[in-house]
């Protein structure tokens, strides 16, 4: 066999995966690890599809070993050892070689990367990979930001890789420079979303119902079967059914209520606000798990306040439950026509022109939050027509009409009994604030206008007014 | 008389009312426009004032105008202009001089500015001034971020020209570099979330309970006599009762529901989001401002999903106002929470030492926040001890205890009947993620862990674990 057809550095769980999903899949390819007895264990590791791997020991190594122009996969922690990487990297690449960042980057730092590495004649490629390291061994979804020359260099390795939906790829050239990131990024935020919103129901069955792991297991895996199917929920039973091998015991009730978060959402939030554009579903769900990290402090506020003097959530279980797999839904929906819309937005301010339905198509396989509901989502992207909100979508429109009544139940209810809801509700009152023709902030402008001059439009005539007060006069 | 005490450039309302204010309290000014014909108007204007007041129509007259080391206020447009306007400083001004920005500017640009002013000798000084155009001209809220020293040459003229309680001069020195600014921006968030949870009361009266707003004026008035007494609630009932000069009818039924935002509202929630701090209910008042501006959206989907189908609100008229003003406190309360909580983290990542207490007595008065409401906090923040949050200084437990079943009731039934609640929803979320001893995300983790192999803490022993699944093991 000739040279290598890639390379790929850093091999931590992710990068060691995706080396061998890309051996597996027919690829040869270099890697190499800064601690380099990492390398000789992963080689050793890699059992039948060693004559497609050639360890290296040194950069030049690596370099020499790769076909030019030579793409080269870093995978290593986001941030600063990635600038440090690609520093030692130019010693030995020429002019042409592509610097691909399979990391969670921050889309800023892409852009900047992009820009440098173009300056010194090499080429950048940012690419989203989603699945975890299930997903990275056996085929996630990817989200590349690149030149089209770049991308044409890596696409028959990605289309390998990738997860497939019904044999359809799930791999796209989203765009130039940061497009990949940000996109990864705002999957992320989504993924934050419909975790939070999981986990709400999971408490109203918990704390409302009084339902045990092994029965919300049970409805959960059979709201797998039907418009919730995805693999959050499929996951979702197979956790509840878990047992704790030290104690027997469920393993959701030895695991404490303590959400670690690793920036991507706290990002998706950042760049919705700094496009403006409302993205509340997601900045409830980052919110949750800010305030889950104060536990101790939980435990103080339970002991002042009490959990009494609530009414008890009641009701016929079916019935309820009934209601809270529509509520799910209707609360998915909002939550991803929040992420939308950002990506939208972005597209526009950057000049990228994503494409929405590919990206919602890349999303149905390979990723933390594939399901059956991003296949209509595609579709309703696809049929055509500048779409202003997912909600204004003829399918979600009826599905919206349909699921919304339930997510009003369950807010209320669990609002009045003291269970929280900060995702699920805030994705109702996003439906509510854009399903009404006339809001309410008009008397936000007469203050402004009072106190601060800041002017406001009328209903019946264009142009900046006042109002009829002397003091801002 | 010698020479002016003090400069000023921008003669823009604010500006001008400022100059007013500092020479009607005894000070000598000297101003300065770029469009020079202002500083000619301008002076004019000032009556009775002129004996204090020197009119500048170049930058090198303005600094030879003032005594050493001089104090020049910037009152331009935050951003670009505001580093013209320091460049042009720079060719007439000495060591020792001091660049004072009014303006509301982002703390980062301050930070950067006092860092650049510093390595040529001269200081900078980023003031947050809150009260609007009035506030400006006769007694404004001044949040200060300085160096010891720079703020004792200004201290007597902010002191002179701020707003006072009870005889409390509303102006503090909060910290250095971009701590003044830092603090104002949080007061404009905080100023998003009162307005944003105001005009959601505003919204049932007018769409629950069908009220006119001469009714609801009345209502605002006498909810100002109580707890909710602010300027806020105040203004709320002067704009309900002020009728259109043109039509005759209440200004409010002419004004379009479309709020504009100058972005300070924006940068408190990425500012919270960036330190790790829940702030949810200034993100969902950021939020409605922004779907308030896509007005043609909402009537299109108003069309689309109509307004039949949900139950009426339904109520007696006098329980539900009681319920609504309650609902709004207790959301106060929240929104507050929210802010402090933020300006706490700001202090600690930054090394300000801001005074919490002190921040809620400068807001007592002249701000847009000004209520009864700040001080109690500000007791709170005094009696003493790390507060880990102001829910659970006694005195706000107590009213949170008193108020928090109200805000329960409305958010649950205003979201049966479809009216948006977004701010005051999660203001309640937030207050109930708080308060909730174990919560939910022992899911989120088991998931996560499961996907992605994160790991987990047990409630039953330290370290990091990981669940019985083969997947990720």
């Amino acid at each position: 066999m000739g040279k290598a057809e890639i390379g790929l550095i850093g091999l931590g769980v992710m990068g060691s995966n995706l080396a061998l999903n890309i051996a597996e899949n027919g690829h040869k390819i270099a890697v190499f690890n800064r601690t380099t007895a990492r390398v000789g264990t992963f080689f050793e590791s890699a059992g039948a599809l060693q004559p497609r791997i050639v360890p290296c020991t040194t950069l030049a190594e690596l370099a020499e070993a790769i076909r030019p122009p030579r793409p080269i996969i870093i995978m290593v922690p986001a941030g600063k050892p990635v600038d440090e990487q690609i520093a030692m990297l130019r010693d030995v690449l020429s002019p042409g070689d592509i610097v691909i960042d399979g990391g969670n980057a921050n889309f800023h730092d892409t852009v900047r990367r992009f820009s440098e590495l173009g300056n010194s004649g090499l080429t950048f490629i940012g690419m989203g990979v989603s699945g975890g390291e299930e997903g990275a061994r056996h085929g996630p979804s990817i989200m590349v930001g690149a030149t089209p020359e770049a991308y044409a260099r890596v696409e028959p390795i990605l289309t390998a890789i990738s997860a497939k939906f019904e044999g359809e790829p799930c791999v796209a050239l989203l765009g130039p420079d940061g497009a990949g990131h940000f996109v990864k990024t705002i999957h992320n935020g989504i993924e934050y979303a419909d975790m939070q919103m999981i986990a709400e129901i999971y408490g109203v069955m918990r704390d409302g119902l009084g339902m045990s792991p092994d029965e919300m297991a049970g409805v959960f895996a059979e709201w797998n079967k039907g418009r919730l199917n995805s693999y959050l929920i499929e996951i979702a039973a197979t956790v509840l059914a878990a047992q704790d091998r030290q104690t027997g015991r469920p393993i959701v009730e030895v695991i404490i209520d303590r959400a670690g978060q690793k920036g991507t959402g706290k990002w998706s939030a950042i760049e919705a606000q700094t496009l403006g554009v409302s993205a509340t579903a997601i900045e409830a769900a980052v919110s949750a798990r800010i305030l889950s990290s104060l536990k101790d402090e939980r435990l103080a506020a339970e002991q002042a306040y009490g959990s009494g003097g609530l009414p008890k959530f009641e009701g016929r279980r079916d019935v309820v439950l009934r209601d809270l797999e529509l509520a799910l839904f209707a609360g998915k929906i909002a939550a991803y026509a929040q992420g939308f819309a950002v990506m939208a937005a972005a597209s526009k301010e950057y000049h990228w022109n994503l494409p929405l339905p590919t990206i919602a198509k890349i999303w149905r396989a390979g990723c933390i939050i594939r399901s059956q509901f991003l296949g209509t989502l595609a579709e309703a992207f696809e049929a055509g027509g500048e779409l202003a909100n997912l909600l204004m979508a003829p399918a979600f429109i009826e599905m919206m009409k349909e699921t919304h009544p339930s997510l009003r139940r369950i807010v209320a209810r669990t609002a009045e009994a003291g269970l929280p809801m900060p995702a699920l509700s805030s994705a109702l009152s996003y439906f509510d604030l854009y399903r009404q023709g006339r809001g309410t902030s008009n008397l936000i402008q007469a203050q402004r206008d009072f106190f601060g001059a800041h002017g406001f439009e009328r209903n019946d005539g264009k142009g900046a007014f006042h109002g009829p007060w002397t003091q801002s006069g």
